[in-house]
Formats: C-alpha cells, sequence, structure tokens
C-alpha cells in the first residue's frame, strides 16, 4: 500500500490554539495544509484570516462547517440557511476546497427523523446555487448513527450519496473513518462515491469509547483500518490527503505541541 | 394507530431479580410473558427453571442471548459455537420462541472487520442445524453501530436480512428499536424483513446519552417514534407484541417494583 498522503490539520484537534498559533506551529511542523472551524477564522476576522492563511501559502482543505438545518419553527429554518450562506461566503474568502455540511439533529422535543431529514434535504437545496455560484463544494459529512438524534440526522454514506445525486454539481461527500468504518455496505458505497470525495478526515474507535462525541482517538489509538478505507476512497478518486480532526477530551487536555508530534506520528497509521 | 400488543418482559430489565422473583412480578402486574437471559435461567436450573416458567403460564418470547462468535483463535471461536449449542438447546427446553444472536464484536487487538463478520457468518452456519433440529430460531439481532468494536459486527437491519436470505429457514430478525431507529433505510428494509420478524424488542434514546450500552430510556424518555416502527413490523407480519429491554445504571438502580409500574405506564409509547 502507499503512504498516505499529506496531513491537513482540522483546527479543532488543537482547539485551545488560536489561528495565528496553529499557522506558526504548521509551519514549524512541515505541514501544509489546515481546515479551519468558523469561530477560528471569525476571531482574527475573515480577511485577516484570509490573509493570513494566503501569505503561509497553506492549502484550505475545509472550512467546518455549515448544515444544521432542521429547526422547531420557519425562522429557526431559515436563520440556518442565512446561517450557511455566510458560511460559503466565509469558505470562498478563505480558498478553502470545500464547505463542510452536517445534517443537525432532530428539531427541540421532536420524533420526525423523516421530517428533520426533509428540512435537512430542503435546506441543501436552498443554498446550493449561493455555493455554485461561490464556487464552494458542499461536503456532505454523514455523521455517526450515535449522533442521530441531537447533530446529524444525515446518517450514512449511502444516504449523503443519494443527496449528492439528487443536488447534483456543487455537492461532494466529507468522508471521516470514524463515522462510516463500521458500515457493513462501505465498499459498495464507495464505488458509488467515484468522483465525489471533497474531502478525507482520520481519527480512531477508541475500545472502550467512554463519550458519543468526544472520545475520539489519534489514528493508530482504536480499532479502525483506515489504510484500507483510503485505499477505497484513492481508487473512488480521492488525492487530498488526509485531514486530521480530532474531538477528544483527553487530547484537548495536553499540551498542543505534543498533539502536533502525535498528529504527525499517526500518519504512519492512516 | 392500534394500541401496542401484549408486553414481554425481558429480565434484564430488573436485572437484581432472580427469575422466581420475576415470575411472581409478573403475575402479580399481569404481564403474560417474558423473555429471559441466560445466566438467570442457569442460577436456578434448566429444568426448574423450565418448570417453573410452565407451572406460570408464561410465554417465553426469547432466551438472551447467543452468538458472539468472533474470536481471536480457532479454539476460541469453536467454544462459541459450542456454546451457542448448549444455548439452543436451553431455548428449547423453556419453549423459546427464539435466541435472540448477537453478532459480537472484532477479536481482541483485530482491526479486520470483514474478517470478524466472516467469523460471525461462519458460526451462524454451523449452528444453524442445531436450531432446525430444535426448532429454535436464531433471531439476528443487529446492534447499533456504536457497539460495533466490541459487541457487535451486525450492524444493520440490511446486513441482518442479507444473512437470513442465506441461511434460510430457522432464522429471523430481532428488531429492537433503539438499535434500528436512525436507519435512513429503515422503511425499506422493514418491507424485506415481512414475514422474519421473530422478536421487537422496545425502549428509547435519550438525548444526551451518556454511556454507549447502558444508558437506554423506557418507552417515553426519548426520541424514537416507536408506534412508527411498530407500525412498520405489523405491517411486515409481526403481532408478537412488545418486549421491554432497559440496559440503563439509572433503571438497575431502582426498587424493581417502581421499574415494573414504569414499564407498564410505558406501554402507552409503544
Amino acid at each position: 500500500m502507499t503512504a498516505a498522503g499529506p496531513i491537513s490539520l482540522n483546527t479543532i484537534t488543537v482547539k485551545t490554539w488560536t489561528l495565528p498559533q496553529v499557522i506558526e506551529a504548521c509551519a514549524r511542523h512541515g505541514i501544509r495544509a489546515i481546515s479551519p472551524w468558523r469561530d477560528v477564522v471569525q476571531a482574527v476576522g475573515l480577511d485577516a484570516a484570509a490573509k493570513q492563511i494566503r501569505d503561509a501559502g497553506l492549502k484550505v482543505t475545509g472550512l467546518c462547517r455549515g448544515g444544521m438545518f432542521p429547526a422547531a419553527d420557519a425562522a429557526g429554518r431559515a436563520a440556518a440557511i442565512e446561517d450557511n450562506r455566510r458560511a460559503i461566503a466565509e469558505a470562498h474568502a478563505i480558498g478553502a476546497d470545500c464547505l463542510v455540511v452536517l445534517g443537525g439533529g432532530l428539531p427541540k422535543a421532536s420524533k420526525d427523523l423523516p421530517g428533520a431529514r426533509e428540512m435537512m434535504r430542503e435546506g441543501l437545496h436552498a443554498i446550493l446555487p449561493d455555493a455554485r455560484a461561490a464556487g464552494v463544494t458542499l461536503a456532505l459529512e454523514p455523521l455517526h448513527p450515535m449522533t442521530c438524534a441531537d447533530r446529524s440526522v444525515l446518517s450514512t454514506l449511502g444516504q449523503a450519496l443519494d443527496l449528492c445525486e439528487e443536488l447534483g454539481a456543487g455537492t461532494g461527500i466529507a468522508l471521516d473513518v470514524y463515522h462510516v468504518w463500521w458500515d457493513p455496505d462501505l465498499a459498495r458505497q464507495m464505488q458509488r462515491a467515484k468522483g465525489r470525495i471533497a474531502g478525507f478526515h482520520v481519527c480512531d474507535w477508541k475500545v472502550p469509547t467512554t463519550d458519543l462525541v468526544f472520545d475520539r482517538g489519534m489514528p493508530g489509538e482504536g480499532v479502525i483500518d483506515i489504510p484500507a478505507i483510503r485505499a477505497m476512497a484513492e481508487t473512488a478518486g480521492w488525492q487530498g490527503g488526509v485531514e486530521v480532526e480530532i474531538l477528544s477530551n483527553r487530547w484537548w487536555a495536553e499540551d498542543p505541541e505534543a498533539v502536533m508530534r502525535a498528529v504527525k506520528a499517526s500518519h504512519a497509521f492512516c
């Protein structure tokens, strides 16, 4: 198997750092790409962030994150759509390859999962013209089914690909091994994903996992056969390296410099 | 929508009770069916358990649980198969409608998920003749994908139905709403499940969920639209009522009598 492509650092992995700190550390560690979260960009201001990233010569593999469309009322849904339009503009401004788009969870007190999925679909249709106009790919990211109630009614790669096929140009998939590794239908869906992968995220599934959101492992710490999934992604046309995105209370408690070293060491497990 | 059929009490819901205590409480509360775990049966002895259940006139909707086939070496896999043969004999002895069969997790230190799924498949083929001879349906229970690493490489209803189709007579599905509610392919798979549902388990998905195994809610405490899934099951031919199976550190800390009252009250949410 070939080695994994270059690392992109998702800023949530070192979430106590500001954008300038991330940029400085990437330069020192030889990391040439990042994927920032919106709050990190907004904290320094959009124009300043765009200039800092450009001046550093960093590739931007994505902006995290848009989506989260379902809401209990029409005003909430309209607000989500407006916020996504701002996110698309931000992604364009910083030269991001894509805007990572999450499904969002059930509206408060709702048990209507099909209804929430329809709200997600309507939201995507609403923002697609903006994304196309800005040249920003909407990278639909299915999240692990354990997040269905409160974070993502977009649960499987197959479901995300169905949406891509419906929406057409301007959409793609953000594939995170953590969210799809368990899927018995993965190999077949990865064939369907040909030409549609817009981001490839890595972390690992620890045994045991003690939190449904914030207990991800560094690649190598868990049981996911990351190279096997990467090989499927590459067969599907992906050539963009590995974005390391670790949501972890344990790693967040470490010195970010130690995290940077661990990120680089984890490349061998990708 | 019609009301849910009669309750069956899965003994794990009141796990501090012995089988005689469960039987006595069911009589007092007007519950006419149970689904015991093997340790509860074994604690009083198989013959005594069978007689007590028979004398009480209780229906046995299932025996929990067989399966768990993947193992790191051939001896471990053979031991699992032998244990499943004993479980089939126990299910037959207590007159259970089915043996609930779990996939089992990855073997220790393994990242080979396809390999573990093949071990599961081979284990099922190995015990199928015993199940057929005993007249015990193997009820394949897909578990939530969050249990894939350590409990169940059988992750979706679609995957379980593929196995049923391959294995044929003597197999069916144990459908637990907790494990399948999130599935975007659920409606389609429930049509495939016609005539194959051998058990219908209920509990609820709480928001937030704080433990990957032991934080299930009583029906009504969470976000699962249980009546909608029950309607799909009934359209697929299920007429067997609702088995209440709550794995919950919180409910286990309650007085089992209070749990019994909550189980009965939860019927309105099924």
